[in-house]
């Protein structure tokens, strides 16, 4: 393995005071904290604009754990502890004195790793970045995490990784999607390739679709002006979808080592067919929602969104037929589904098997004869197999029941989220679980003819109520091969 | 399917106060009657040679029910009226006139369906059955249900099945295997037929070994004389085990006829290689209890016991590495092992499938990547899937975890015991978990020439004391191909 011993590390945040790192970044840290699972002599800098004093910081990290984490899982004496690792740090990002602010921190007489967690637009990688470079910060023994979106298209994508790539080889470039992250995604790939049972039947000749589905209720919550700027198919298809893809359609790899799965997710990513002009209203649905009932709340309509134009075209709500064109997956369509004021916070995979060829037994309903593996990733990670079963007693009455392959009963441990996973074994230098710029361009070669299209295409964007599953559309999609949504 | 509505039965039980009848079929009616399952106005005769007062019957009838359900399953108020629809009856098998007395009974103006139950020494059913056929009581709407042994070689069985041939055709002939009731071995059918990701996986490619294992804890239990004549092999193997082996092993049927299922168990039975003299010693393992602990208990050898000739040499265990010439099964090896007086009273099934080709994860142990099925008979019934999973958290630690396809759970109903299921089947002439008489000589022509070798063979029995798994070459017979037994 490629993966470094952990050295003592600085993980230095920008953007340390906003939403991410106070939501999702300072709550992981504090848990791999209080777990024992840093590194020993970790440092973390909170990095931010404005002028903090020390108790306004502590109080700050307070609130970000208390109101993030359960209460039993809080310790005031932990994060006592907690706090003496974590320290603030003004910094103007684009002010070269506050590198070497930084810079003067940073160093120390052993050799520290630094690991740079860019919590901020993307408009400012490159120029941070560039910043670093010229203060001496980004040598060998340094590491920068992107967070997406990573441009808008092919094009923007490019210029954001070459300014990036500036001051930092692909090495030390650790972009993250959080999805990666999940429990549940992780033992999909432990499930295919650590069993000998998934393996021969993971192939067109046994899976009939695959459905990925990441569907959300909340709106554009606060985020009109970037969101309409992208729409649903850069922010969520191009990044978090397909790389769910890449992960179930992949082949299995030589070794985990991360250039060797991220080539596989790339081959994959590569053999997406491209959806042609001629194919687009055929293959692909793009909505927006109108007004509408969410568990029985009236919400407004996308266009009467803070922040969005009345006349905005942009698509809350995609769902895509895709087909993986190689041997193993010649003919299997791959649904993708993704939207905003949808009825649930609900996001699967369904990987569906074919159905027995010869039904012996009287069938009950329509769903016995049938197995599927479903991976839970929201509202809770897990992973279960659907199965047909005898019902106990006389004769043959068959059932389809659900065997919970959720290992959290069998181990009794509570569950990593995503972002303590991912800041792990960013500190342990291991890639597998980020995404390659080779990955990423792949994505947006396939997403930017699709949006494209749509721009040419005389059919606008079709109108959904919030609360319901998207333009009718969407539905035929898949009725049209005789399937339908696991909803 | 060709199995009759059914009609108003008379249930007629020879040896009817003996230990089956007590201990097993009276307790299995009260349960189907009391769930309201039986045939309205089904009728049982308990017929046996004492005389019995109706009230000295009633208490013998309770006590079987008290002693041989679990206490909540059983009520008075039922009770009493299962009472009614049972009656006691005089008869002494080898007296034509107790025949005659019973027809005067069962005649009733409607038709009536009789269903004989045979739970007497298999000497008696040749006998048994001509009287039966002399007073005109094995019409049409006549069946019987033989419990084993049928005989103790093809020619003695050939024998008992001409007898009863006599008086029967074979579509009235129920032959019981209780095994084949067990819930877990019809969900196997339904798990195997129902499911499509099981039958891809059932086969040479991906099976390694298959084991069955019928162990006991007990010794010759007061059938001393019985048993010694017998042995393991005609006791278990030809009987249970290699009905087992055939319900695993069997192509799917083309429906779920009786006939088309015991067809393609026969296909089985008969594509078992014959083990030669010149592989007798290779393939076979037969052994004889001597003196030992079982549960902290000294237990006495085997020639020790009562009934049993101090020079015996008939055989309390076997071993055997048998194969299926198929091509479905081509070069997998069946581990069959049963023996009396082992550590503990355990069952199982065990399908092995082959270990996972190439492992990219890291070994943490020995059981890590290879998956496996276990049914479970005895002591507790059930079905699970072992697989090798994600421990959660850092890293890619795993784990061999077993996932509980038993669907009692799921259901939440109370199993069927076997007897209720094979006795509802026989009353509604549902023959398909009977064996069928060619069934019963295939498998008499397998294991014939093995006691043969056996008995030309100049290795001698071999001992083993009681609470242990059997002679050391038992443990070598698997262990020679890489693999053990499941213990």
């Amino acid at each position: 393995m490629s993966i470094k011993k952990p050295v003592t590390c600085d993980l230095i945040i920008f953007g340390g005071t906003g939403d991410l790192a106070r939501k999702k970044l300072i709550p992981a840290l504090y848990y791999l904290f209080s777990d024992g699972r840093l590194p020993a002599d970790t440092q973390i800098y909170i990095a931010a604009r404005k002028a903090i004093e020390n108790e306004e910081f502590e109080n700050f990290l307070r609130a970000s754990c208390q109101e993030n984490l359960p209460k039993n899982d809080f310790s005031d004496s932990d994060f006592q502890r907690f706090c003496e690792i974590n320290c603030y740090i003004q910094v103007s990002t684009d002010q070269l004195e506050s590198y070497h602010n930084l810079q003067d921190r940073l160093t120390s007489e052993e050799p520290r790793d630094r690991l740079f967690y860019l919590a901020v637009p993307p408009a400012m990688f490159g120029p941070i970045c560039s910043f670093l470079d010229s203060s001496q910060l980004t040598g060998p023994n340094s590491r920068i995490v992107l967070e997406k979106p990573l441009g808008s298209d092919f094009e923007s994508a490019n210029e954001i990784n070459e300014a990036v790539a500036g001051s930092f080889s692909e090495d030390q470039i650790y972009r993250i999607d959080h999805y990666l992250g999940k429990e549940a995604v992780q033992n999909l790939m432990v499930l295919r390739f650590a069993n000998s049972i998934f393996e021969p039947l993971w192939c067109a000749s046994h899976i009939e679709h695959v459905e990925i589905t990441l569907a959300e209720n909340v709106g554009v919550t606060g985020r009109g002006g970037y969101y309409d700027r992208s729409g649903a198919m850069r922010d969520m298809v191009q990044s978090h979808l397909l790389q769910l893809l890449a992960l179930v359609a992949m082949e299995p790899p030589a070794n985990l080592e991360p250039e060797s799965v991220r080539n596989e997710k790339l081959k994959v990513l590569r053999s997406l067919r491209p959806v042609t002009d001629q194919q687009i209203d055929c293959d692909t649905v793009r909505g927006q929602y109108t007004a509408g009932v969410i568990n029985g709340e009236e919400v407004r309509g996308y266009l009467n969104e803070e922040g969005i134009p009345a006349e905005s075209s942009t698509e809350t709500f995609v769902a895509i037929r895709a087909y993986v064109d190689s041997w193993r997956w010649a003919g299997v369509p791959f649904f993708l589904r993704t939207g905003k004021r949808l009825p649930a916070q609900q996001s699967h995979i369904v990987v569906r098997f074919k159905s027995v060829p010869h039904m012996i037994f009287e069938k009950h309903s329509d769903d016995t004869g049938y197995n599927s593996l479903v991976i839970t990733l929201q509202p809770d990670e897990g992973i279960k197999l659907f199965l047909t079963a005898k019902v106990p007693g006389k004769g043959m009455n068959l059932r389809h029941v659900a065997l919970d392959l959720d290992f959290n009963n069998v181990f009794r441990r509570r569950s990593w989220n995503a972002y303590e996973r991912l800041l792990l074994d960013a500190i342990r230098c291991d890639s597998t679980l980020f995404v390659r710029r080779d990955e990423i361009e792949a994505a947006w070669n396939w997403t930017d003819p699709i949006v494209d299209s749509w721009k040419n295409s005389p059919n606008p964007v079709k109108p959904y109520a919030a609360g319901t599953w998207g333009p009718g559309r969407a539905k035929e999609l898949v009725e049209e091969l005789g399937f339908c949504w696991d909803e």
